[in-house]
């Protein structure tokens, strides 16, 4: 795909080395997608190109509107063209199955409110818990602490766009017993990456994700901890630091929550039950 | 302001350290934040508490409903309580002065399409260009490379909730000239951080923001470039890449986007004539 990456002519400076110098750079690609149900306009999100029915798919699971990949009929681009009448491939259409409920426009702006307190985060977290058909409080699942501090090398590792532009995220999911990479997706949005490897997970039809790690580049926020739990993930890894509404969240629905997983430290931050250390 | 970090009991685990050790940490914060406009649901972020009201007004100028201090009557927290019957202060109400046109639902949810190409790049491109009342393209401020080599660790320097929590983004202005820190602000999100600072200018009856440049911490987004830009800034200095759509945005706008500013070099993406190097 080569609207993954994108070629174009930058200016380096390094303070005392003279002037500009001029050379070729590779940039991550960012594009709109505009994800519809049934031909209503659902959401619309930046996102790096490609894996764009995974990214619609996760996005779905994460709203609690697809469970299992029989929700999904089918998914198709639509004519949507640009200035040249060329397809811009930015706009998509999810068909859902017969009998399932297609999500209501409130839900599409208004995920995380609730008539009894305004909006606060305990409505957001109780809107997750009352949606969600994958508990993950119940996987007991034990990761060892040395494979955990594996993971992020296996990810960063398989970072292809990094590599070449420096500037995207990444979500991968890892077995939690074996450390074996599931998939990896990386996307300008570290929301749009785990989209796209729960939707990559749906369409292997392996919802709930038990006994699974989803591992992801930077920060833990709320959004992120609300997708694993909606995928029925027991284990969250970041490298940097979650936020505490996430970590709300995650003790409400049983997630562990890994943060700062940095060569072989880490800190636990919810459920550590799940993280073995030996003596 | 308590709202801004909590303490947590949290699981510290060494590798070959033997078993885990309990202790306390400090999260950033993150609530929703719900902005309404003369009573109307307009927007809902997930953002850490504090400067709510420059982050309100902010996110008004990069929508295009406000450009100037004038342009907003009065900002008040609506009276939504949670269950214990306490304000959560997380709902706002912002009262736009006569004649101001407050924003369609419409620009909500899809300040991204347009009917001519769907939902492209091109699109949201066009979308900033024409709502701007800011134009950046005549700003002739010339800032120094070397000035711009500091400014990474002043923006570093001043962020107190980082310090505590490494959990947090943020965003500066910086004269463009003396390198002075105007205004920083902290947040979950880094648009938030943005729309605070830039909020906080509209107060100070700043805009649009000549001379300045915009530090943000991590990756320039397109988002990031529709701000800097909705707001007059002339220069968005980043630590980290910019992506292909951000490029685009600032070629067609006129601001000068730098990246990868780390120790004494950068990479200029855009508008390479602002800053100055010496032989």
């Amino acid at each position: 795909m080569g609207r993954i990456t994108a070629r174009r002519r930058v200016s380096r400076v390094v303070v005392g080395q003279g002037s500009m110098v001029e050379r070729e750079d590779v940039l991550a690609v960012e594009e709109p997608l505009e994800i519809r149900v049934a031909g209503s306009s659902f959401s619309i999100t930046m996102r790096t190109p490609g894996h764009d029915f995974e990214l619609a798919t996760g996005f779905l699971v994460s709203e609690g509107v697809v469970t299992t990949r029989d929700d999904v009929q089918i998914i198709r681009y639509c004519s949507g063209v640009d200035d040249d009448g060329r397809n811009t491939y930015n706009v998509l259409d999810v068909a859902l199955a017969p009998g399932v409920e297609p999500p209501s426009v409130d839900l599409a702006r208004h995920v995380y409110t609730s008539s009894s307190c305004g909006v606060c985060g305990k409505a957001s977290i109780d809107a997750v818990r009352t949606s969600s058909s994958h508990p993950v409080d119940a996987d007991d699942i034990r990761v060892e602490a040395t494979l955990l501090t594996m993971l992020p090398h296996r990810l960063r590792s398989g970072q292809d766009v990094f590599e070449r532009t420096g500037g995207v995220h990444a979500a991968a999911l890892f077995d939690g017993r074996t450390g074996e990479l599931l998939v990896l997706r990386e996307d300008v949005g570290r929301h749009n990456a785990v989209d796209k490897v729960v939707g990559w997970a749906v369409g292997q039809d392996k919802l709930p994700l038990t006994g699974v790690v989803l591992m992801v580049s930077g920060r833990a926020s709320f959004e992120l901890v609300q997708k694993a739990s909606m995928a029925g993930i027991p284990v969250l890894a970041a490298v940097s630091a979650p936020s505490s509404l996430a970590i709300e969240l995650a003790e409400e629905t049983g997630l562990t929550v890994v943060g700062f997983l940095r060569g072989t430290s880490m800190v636990v931050y919810s459920r550590p039950d799940r993280v073995q250390t030996h003596q």
